[in-house]
């Protein structure tokens, strides 16, 4: 028998546990699933036989080093900033591990020590990071193998409300932290490359800085720039392409609304406002605009953002219910973004029947013999129901798939790794497909940002 | 002879040094400046019999008590967060200072030892902080001695250049410290109470939402918000007034101006573009652009900032030479703001014969025996050349005043303190009177923001 330990049973594990639970019989596997409270683990494990639930407290070392030490391999499902003693732990007692996050500094420092215990350290193998970066590879890779060489990489993902349950006038719904969402974008520029051009894009015009998208029977999307374009440069060996951009997808026309937050202030993180308990909505739209003896909210908001009663941006913001001096927000001492969240939840959060879809969109120009060429690539997933969520299949099968082939030895290398060789994402982005996770691409004219060298 | 210490001869202090030279014989002065190259300090005193130069390193301690030792007060002109060494060594030593810095914490916490030293340590008494407080003071205790009650004070503050010397589209030169008005506004929200409602400027707005003041044979002034109004509510004991703002004067047309900046994202300090060295003025520009193959960086510009090519915000930019291609930046790994005030000093750097303009306006709305009143104070002060400066005159003054008060024992109350009691600004602003330094009240209807008290 091989021992997975999953830690955390959050609603993000879905896929993962039935992933796991269905090879389990055939794959010889037994499963610990640990969490705080030991009731999800339970609920996440149903009564297979396979599997037992645990309470996990990882912050307690014996409880924690305790489980680690009996299993094989170790999946984190906790948030990025609690991998770190369970790697630590996984080291010292020799054990693989697998986590869906980005490699923070301290896990790269265990790199060597990965290396030398033979252990496979995999991290940023869900959805973005994780898919993102091994259809990418595929497609590059192929494109070098031929002898192409790679003048443009530009790469977008969304988590967005299905089609069948897109029913508000922003075509957005919190599938994923809310938190998220709202800050984003904020706390640093963001920084790319185009046609060889170094361009900066500061918080305040991020979200009227879009780009199109259009993706085959699903109609049209825009993105904004995601913050860490350039740090692919080095991870993707893209150093000579002359354009690098990486970007977030909504539907068309949620960046342009959402920026009247932004303009207004409502995004703001940094300080708390005063008596926000007993606050209304239309105390808190107030507080960003001019004071007035007279004129109304409505107007003044109106007149701030430059937008007439008959604007569909004027309907998205009374379909929040922002104007209502009925409604309070009732948090203590919170700042804008953590109100405006509040605010959003109510109207923005999935409904039981509500499905999610994850979708991502790759763009690769490329030089082979004498010839440019564009290759898109995209890929749709529709999440079944609320528990089985496209997020939590592209998220959960790609960290259940790489930790059985770790056990069966078909991913080898060690050290802290991500899954950009053909070793890891070859196998897996196979088995993916069996899952109805599958890429479609199209050839076409080479577009890039300046197909005719005109310079300006 | 009683004995000053001066530390810091940077070009603020020509008011300070003459005025206290000037005293030096019938008030039996002895000055000592200090300053880290000895001909600064020279320069300073020129061959003043009661004074002389030293070589001071305020980061060698044995250097900087042998000094402080040697006098009766010490007056420290040097950056605010070089001062609390100084500070902790004249408690050690038992001396007065003086600075026209703000209080800082460290500061603030050796009050009980200055007390119970009995010595004075006078801050903010430069302009603003300084003269504001005065006179903000004087006339605040006035209204409360008659019985009245404080409804709304607002004060507003600008170093300008002078209008005989007012010769760009801006209507603006740099008299005082480039990078803070680069970064102005910068590191946090202004937040201010009007008519008893919080109200919250993002930095995004903050240029936008200015207020005009009119200067009796000065003409007219915009003021943008400061950070921090609200701190001037328990100072000033004024936590019942219904509207508290502080704000920074500037010529009609410049916030509007400057906003094409922050909009742009040239202002920001939190990061260095890539090859800032061989960047051209026109390069820098593009970087916050669009790419484009053939639009020219100057429609883009006006494209991305709504304007036509006759607006006068679009002579603006061109005055700056913004879109030349063949003037490099030529500095190293730079920050946007950094490279924004490099261009910008290139324009705004004072001319040799080019005098700066300080104006202050304070705004009182008060009730008195059931009726509304409203004082309106304003105060400009002109340079003479560019040693001596409005600036300098401004913040010089007050500090050589309030130093001498001390030392003759008409200042007397130990600990940390501001000048906002009667005790300290009677007789500091009437001797600034006989400088040229006056307040010229007007009685006005009380306008307040809503004098009908109409609600929206």
């Amino acid at each position: 028998m091989r021992k997975i330990l999953i830690i955390g049973a959050g609603k993000s594990t879905s896929y993962l546990m039935s992933y796991l639970l269905d090879h389990a019989e055939k794959e010889q596997l037994e499963i610990t699933v640990g969490d705080l409270y030991v009731a999800n683990a339970q609920k996440a494990i149903g009564n297979h036989k396979h599997a037992k639930a645990i309470t996990l407290d990882v912050f307690n070392k014996k409880n924690r080093q305790e489980a680690i030490d009996q299993v094989d391999l170790v999946i984190s499902m906790l948030p990025a900033r609690y991998h770190i003693e369970v790697a630590k732990d996984c080291i010292t007692f020799g054990k693989h591990m697998v986590t869906a996050s980005y490699v923070s500094q301290e896990m790269e420092s265990l790199n060597q020590s990965a290396i030398n215990k033979g252990l496979v350290f995999m991290n940023e193998i869900g959805v973005d990071p994780g898919i993102d970066h091994m259809s990418a590879m595929q497609v590059i890779d192929r494109i070098r193998d031929k002898g192409g060489k790679m003048l443009l990489f530009e790469s977008f993902t969304g988590g967005l409300v299905a089609p069948e349950s897109d029913n508000n006038l922003w075509n957005y719904k919190f599938t994923w932290n809310p938190r998220n969402v709202v800050v984003a974008g904020q706390g640093g520029v963001a920084e790319f490359i185009q046609e060889g051009q170094y361009k900066y894009i500061p918080y305040n015009k991020l979200f009227r800085r879009t780009e199109f998208l259009e993706v085959d029977g699903y109609g049209r999307f825009e993105a904004y720039a995601n913050r860490n374009s350039l740090k692919y440069r080095s991870i993707y060996k893209l150093e000579d392409a002359l354009t690098l951009y990486r970007g977030t997808m909504r539907r068309v026309g949620f960046s342009k609304a959402w920026n009247m937050f932004v303009q207004l202030g409502m995004t703001d993180d940094s300080y708390t406002m005063e008596d926000t308990m007993d606050m209304s909505y239309r105390e808190f739209v107030n507080s960003f605009l001019p004071y007035s003896p007279s004129d109304s909210v409505e107007l003044k908001m109106r007149h701030s953002l430059k937008i007439d009663q008959d604007d569909i941006m004027w309907d998205k913001l009374l379909e929040l219910d922002l104007f209502n001096d009925k409604k309070k927000i009732g948090l203590k001492s919170a700042t804008p973004a953590q109100i405006l969240q509040k605010i959003l939840m109510e109207k923005w959060s999935l409904a039981p029947d509500d499905k999610d879809m994850i979708v991502m969109y790759h763009k690769f120009g490329f030089e082979l013999d004498g010839k440019k060429h564009q290759i898109d690539s995209t890929m749709v997933a529709l999440g079944q129901d609320q528990t089985y969520t496209a997020m939590s299949k592209t998220v959960g099968l790609p960290v259940a798939i790489a930790a059985l082939k770790i056990l069966n030895k078909e991913i080898t290398t060690p050290g802290v790794q991500i899954p950009i060789t053909k070793e890891v994402y070859e196998p897996i982005l196979k088995e993916l497909e069996e899952h109805g996770i599958t890429f479609k691409e199209t050839e076409r004219k080479y577009l890039g940002y300046n197909p005719d060298g005109v310079s300006a």
